[in-house]
């Protein structure tokens, strides 16, 4: 999406320099900058340290990352280090695996002299993949928001609230959650967002930093205010991602999710979790029985990142000395939380019926 | 309560010195700094800027305020000055305005030669009052643990949530939602508090600053958590404070307490709000239509503060440069969501009867 007037992906193949160029996304939002991936080595780098993140774009990164490797060694030796090195870098993230060994898999029967090229090829079509997949998603969630404004009187705002970051920051480009919200600001809808904080990690400062970019009005809140905003009419409806769908439509997302769905609920305001159907577990249906939840550091609760008075940015510690933190990363929305779910192929209800009606050919039994 | 094994509380006079001290609660959690109240200038000081907050506490530093301005010029006209000056300091408190026309009523019909004896005495009484009544909060508070605890296997501990601090660092002593966590405490009850960390002002770093320093286990959490440790069995129950209550029992606290309301009901958890009966407004009933709900300055969002690594206490920005944002303070929990109000009369039912049968000669019609 845009920054500064200009359209861009958060990696993409500069074909005037012939390389790989990423937004490293640790210095946001406070800072925008781009760098390039010359070696093996930068790719590793830039997935384990998170200069990129969210599944889609680490997944996508790792491509460009054998493609770049594969000019240089295109041996199935080499082919075979590279998926290891770059599958070490975050070995939990599903998308890396699924996108390296789709790598392996379409290089390894073709002879050595072809591979750096169909390796970029192949880079460059994953990210497309991406980018048409959310794109989608967009489309069939604008049809969710127009309605909503259609009832609107003197071109009113649609308020919509969302949690952590699903933006194009996550993917190649628009974003899961966010890409409804993109394609109804460029087609002229009144839109105004409201962006949760998301604490620990306050991914709504990235969320906050996209949207202004591409000029869409939104307010950043803490995690404990939705809950009155949608008591007192303020936001009509609520669109989040998700990490993990059940073949039941239980949704898992960032920690706090449920607690907007419960609101959401409670005042009769849509909620709608926008996915990518690769997300879809097919295996499990009770997501709060069977998804397990990452407990993770406690620093990241006890400490929070941000910009001083002098423009550093500087890591201070909010809790007194010595305090025990808990820090579950997702919680686990029940699909009758759910109003439906916003997939490539269209808007499904939460439920198996749903989702099986919706992809009958991954449907299992 | 007690810090390093010295029983404190927020205020008091201090025979020796023969002056009133206050715990400075703008270092907290990071400092523990105790401070001596000389002048009327010291508390409008103490007052205006904070070092002293919540509202029965305020009360109490005005009431000392008059006694030590008493001490200087026992006059008519001091009198009055005094009164303004104080009041002036946080004008919006009601506890404030209260203490302050105590004062004023008993002090003005006297002789101006018993003023300042008789000021003093009536300082240490209000502060009495409000031990008394949370201490009486307490004790109703701790049979309701009590229960939980006795169907409990092998010792284990009820797990108590709290927003906010409603602590005894907003009281004189005890706290309110705290009073029967300290008496379960004392009692030799296990317990354990999950503490929520109440973005914007980060309140429950006070808390677990009090819950530390008297012993008590506790864990410090996002406000996104508490709805996902209630789904898988880790709350027994919720206490918070409030700010002000409906005569039918809605409750008015600060903002987010109305989602982790929401989330113990949709988990069949009992939700107890505590409360003196002066913070009932028997005036209006429906709190979410009733009760205007402050909107407060951005700067608490956009900025943190915090411990650095060198100890100094630094503000940090989480937000992107120029983001808007909504900051609105309270929220509406209806009494629908409450399972009861500890009051220092007893648990009353969250409703008109309830109250009514609990209060028979506050209510009106």
């Amino acid at each position: 999406m845009k920054f500064n007037g200009t359209h861009y992906r958060s990696i993409w193949f500069d074909q005037k320099v012939n390389h790989v160029k990423i937004i490293d996304q640790r210095w946001l939002p406070h800072q925008f900058k781009i760098v390039s991936l010359l070696s093996l080595k930068d790719f590793e780098v830039a997935i384990r340290d998170m200069w990129v993140r969210g599944a889609p774009l680490i997944g996508a990164t790792a491509a460009y990352g054998v493609a770049v490797q594969m000019q240089q060694d295109p041996s199935d030796n080499s082919l075979e280090k590279t998926w290891g090195k770059l599958h070490s870098t975050r070995p939990t993230a599903i998308n890396l695996k699924w996108a390296l060994d789709r790598c392996k898999s379409t290089l390894l029967p073709l002879p050595e002299c072809d591979r750096a090229l169909i390796a970029m090829e192949l880079a460059h079509e994953i990210c497309n993949e991406d980018v048409e997949i959310n794109r989608s998603i967009g489309s069939h969630g604008l049809e969710i928001i127009k309605k909503i404004a259609a009832k609107k009187k003197d071109n009113e705002p649609v308020r919509i609230l969302t949690h952590c970051n699903a933006g194009w920051l996550a993917t190649v480009d628009w974003g899961t959650a966010t890409s409804p919200m993109y394609h109804a600001f460029n087609a002229g809808i009144n839109i105004h967002v409201w962006v949760d904080e998301t604490r620990p990690r306050n991914q709504g400062a990235l969320t906050s930093w996209e949207l202004a970019s591409h000029g869409i009005s939104h307010q950043y809140i803490v995690d404990n205010a939705g809950g009155h905003l949608m008591q007192h009419n303020l936001v009509d409806l609520v669109i989040t991602g998700t990490d993990r769908t059940t073949s039941e439509g239980d949704v898992c997302n960032k920690i706090g999710t449920y607690l907007k769905a419960l609101a959401a609920n409670d005042n009769s305001i849509p909620f709608y979790v926008a996915l990518p159907s690769p997300t879809i577990d097919w295996t499990i249906s009770d997501g709060i029985s069977e998804i397990p939840i990452e407990e993770r550091s406690e620093d990241e609760v006890i400490q929070i990142i941000g910009k001083t008075d002098k423009g550093n940015l500087e890591a201070v510690q909010v809790t007194p000395d010595g305090t025990m933190v808990g820090n579950p990363a997702f919680d686990v929305t029940p699909s009758r939380l759910v109003t439906g779910l916003i997939t490539e192929r269209g808007v499904s209800e939460a439920s198996k019926e749903g989702l099986a009606n919706m992809f009958p050919e991954l449907t299992k039994g």
